[in-house]
């Protein structure tokens, strides 16, 4: 039996990484193959906390698969993959987003429209009858609790709070709201992270009616706090060199953002959130899903 | 809460239409929306077998779809749809083929490699909690007896048996051997058929490299005897007018197959197949499954 590598997407977050780890040993336990969780980056400060809480060693670092098999978790497109993708057989998919796929022969593609990756794995190992060890289920905990911003991101769907319950249960995490909230708050130290670090970390590119659009997030505690460094963030979105950059600085506490805007389609930008850009900054009340609040009025607005 | 349509590919069989019964039932029980399963085609002597002894009425037959949401099993591509696909939006694809899809969003989308779409779906229905009727049971038992020939194709794998036997024990069949072959048999009659439906009544379009190739694909219990309506059934597959037509016969009790073929392409057609052409037939010795057997030597061969 080949070796398959189980991996998330570049820019790995809590769910690519707990999902990989919860893929992995899902695959090894149903068809009996060999498999290692490997990751497209360093963990970031919330997936780091977890992994420590947990007592992992942080995943196996790759660019490119050095295996013939693998299995995707949290994405499907090429282009958030490994270098080498099309070299390789893709034999499985667990995922929460847009399809863009094609293969020649039927393979595992799961693709459920669920709060996070680790919700379709939890009812995977369920339909399985696979019993899911206690700090695998402490990491898919942690990736529901990440990718729903705690069951508050619009993102949730009624299947992610039976599983979070279910799998905190498994973990032994007493109170799932408290560990989550120290979770979350380790990811917010936006002090000992570069501007740079702080745009790039969780950007991706849109195309809006064929204007380029790249758009950041990070999340705080305090997002005063974080505009205290505007004009050193600005710097770094202005290095970037794309036509329009959005920075979607999210309050985890209370559910707003506000967002950094560069850019010549400033109308269009305060169209969309139905507000004012001053000092390039608009506030998005109620804002905390780029997916779900940030993306579709967007696309709406051009 | 939008109605939608559950239906399997044209030219429907017993896995297509009692997929369909199956996952119309699911998704109704398991997000509550309200479904119908409707069929692209008339139900097959097999099929009708199962529908009859299960006490089923024919579903309704339909070109395009009049809701605007759907549900696909047992096939993901446009081409064995509806005809009004691209208006409509695919909510679900519970299937066992090669993936040629996009979606603007995530969508629940199940593709396994296992013997039938009826097995991906008991595995869903256990991974819900939800019961099973025992009449749909008993279609889903016919689903995977018709596609894995009672466990003995290729393309039969260790999820299919377990499947078969649980769900034949909810439908409360005694012996599912005895069961299968019945039904499988009553699939057999082709005395009854005309020479166009024999052709026609499973076919599916291909493309090998550029060359459009027509694959149907009968079972019997008798080679010879199908045989010896080979000149009608050579005037059929001409009036079809394709540039390739394989019509592929199946003897379901020992597990092999003859092929007539008609089209400028025998040299590859005897590559694939290791064999010669007489008369415009070719011996596929242990060829049981389109699939398995059959499409991938052609991939290879052009």
């Amino acid at each position: 039996m080949t070796k398959k590598l189980v991996f998330g997407h570049q820019n790995p977050d809590t769910d690519t990484i707990a999902s990989a780890i919860a893929a992995a040993y899902l695959v090894h336990k149903a068809f009996g193959d060999e498999t290692e969780a490997v990751a497209l980056g360093t963990p970031n400060a919330e997936t780091q906390y977890a992994l420590d809480y947990f007592k992992f060693e942080p995943l196996r670092v790759i660019t490119e698969a050095d295996t013939k098999q693998v299995v995707l978790v949290d994405h499907n497109e090429a282009a958030q993959s490994v270098a080498n993708l099309a070299d390789v057989e893709i034999a499985g998919v667990y995922d929460h987003h847009k399809i863009n796929f094609t293969s020649n022969a039927p393979i595992w593609f799961n693709n459920q429209p669920l709060g996070s990756v680790a919700t379709i794995l939890y009812y995977e190992f369920k339909s399985h009858d696979i019993e899911i060890p206690e700090e695998i289920a402490g990491m898919m905990t942690s990736a529901i609790v990440s990718d729903t911003l705690l069951l508050k991101s619009p993102t949730t769907t009624s299947f992610d709070q039976p599983a979070l319950e279910a799998l905190a249960d498994i973990a032994g995490i007493e109170d799932y709201e408290a560990y989550g909230l120290a979770m979350l708050k380790a990811g917010t130290d936006l002090s000992k992270r570069s501007a740079k670090e702080l745009i790039d970390g969780d950007a991706k590119s849109f195309d809006f009616a064929g204007n380029v659009f790249r758009i950041g997030q990070v999340n705080t505690v305090d997002i005063e706090d974080a505009l205290t460094r505007q004009s050193e963030i600005e710097e770094a979105m202005k290095a970037e060199d794309f036509d329009n950059f959005l920075f979607v600085i999210t309050d985890i506490l209370n559910s707003n953002s506000k967002a950094i805007y560069l850019g010549d389609n400033s109308d269009a930008v305060e169209k969309a959130f139905n507000g004012k850009l001053v000092n390039h900054v608009i506030d998005l009340p109620g804002v905390v899903s780029r997916k779900k609040q940030v993306v579709p009025p967007l696309t709406a607005a051009f």
